[in-house]
């Protein structure tokens, strides 16, 4: 199967991901081959499902935390089929910016972050190992557990 | 007008930005045709602000943490300045990654890094436009309530 | 002495950096001429000293939290190694992006990863010169006191 085929295979898709109201940014920016991706949630469209609100440690466990990654990287992944048209123009994915809202005593960002990069293996193989970072974030936009960014490389 | 013009225009233009005393690193690095510019502060030059310390949620309000994302774009373009000779040789804005200062309630994080994005838009227009990621920090270097990161396209 | 040679004289080198287990990310990409290396953390091989487990402002001092943003740069650098099959093959360092596990109140991030700067000048000289942010961060990974993410250029 083609990535895009994979893609449109999985189970849970969100709805397209928004810019919030009154927020003044874009989802994606392209240079050269480059497509660079916003911090993105765990979005169903404008709406964040309730056990992915709160901190990991506290009102959001471990699974909870990974599934929410798990979403945030179909929200990303919706975003980069927008910017290109298609996924089967990714060449490879480069790096993977995480952040996860949680508890001073939290200390499994890893463990909540695989959520998105799993995913990124399961669409792209090989071509999805990405670099990586797994930070713990005091807060986050509207009690979000996650936020993530990314950049990629794709094919012209 | 200009990018330049528009720019001279803004009424509060901070002193230019210089790196913190005994601090091992530089305002921006060049690669091809992109400017990455270092974490910046609402500063005034060597000085900061007393309103512009503390935290969101406590010290600062979202009022005061909005202009101070607004004084960190004008440093960020200060050193774009210096880095091209002029602000005319922006191509376009190409990520902002914004850090809050703030207790583990707040979750306005993005209304805070909107007063950089809409500086940022007043003066580029449609290429000011920027992916973004807008992060809550539990502490940020010397009690700054905003630290703010930025890379961009120039023309040659 | 060359830029390997300096690296490879260095007291204190640690065993090379491994990717944890259960966690699904590369150490380090390659797009074009630039480098793309995961955030690390002051590690040894595969264990954490027991000294720079814990926060800045409680269990870390700000002179461990330097000795390990410097051990964490010698970990950066062990993957560039890896990555170029020598050090000689850097042609400038780009960005630094640190992250100071801390509590609430510590405000001497720079500091702190001042530890990994001043490595990189060591070695480097100027084309060590980088851009950097120094962000605090409630939690981070296995309780790491730090955790720093780089890019740089290289010559092919």
């Amino acid at each position: 199967m083609s990535y895009e085929e994979k893609f449109k295979a999985l189970s849970g898709l969100p709805a397209q991901p928004t810019v919030p109201p009154n927020c003044n940014y874009v989802l994606y920016k392209k240079i050269g081959n480059q497509l660079i991706i916003s911090g993105n949630g765990p979005l169903n469209g404008g709406t964040i499902p309730g056990e992915f609100t709160g901190k990991l440690g506290k009102e959001v466990g471990q699974t909870a935390g990974y599934q929410a990654a798990r979403l945030t990287a179909m929200n990303l992944l919706l975003v980069a089929q927008e910017a290109l048209g298609t996924l089967d123009k990714v060449e490879q994915i480069l790096s993977v910016d995480g952040f996860v809202n949680c508890t001073p005593e939290f200390n499994q960002q890893p463990a909540v972050i695989n959520g998105c990069s799993d995913l990124l293996i399961e669409i792209f193989g090989d071509h999805g190992k990405h670099t990586r970072s797994a930070i713990g974030s005091v807060a986050l936009a509207f009690d979000i557990c996650v936020e993530i960014g990314m950049t990629l490389q794709f094919k012209h």
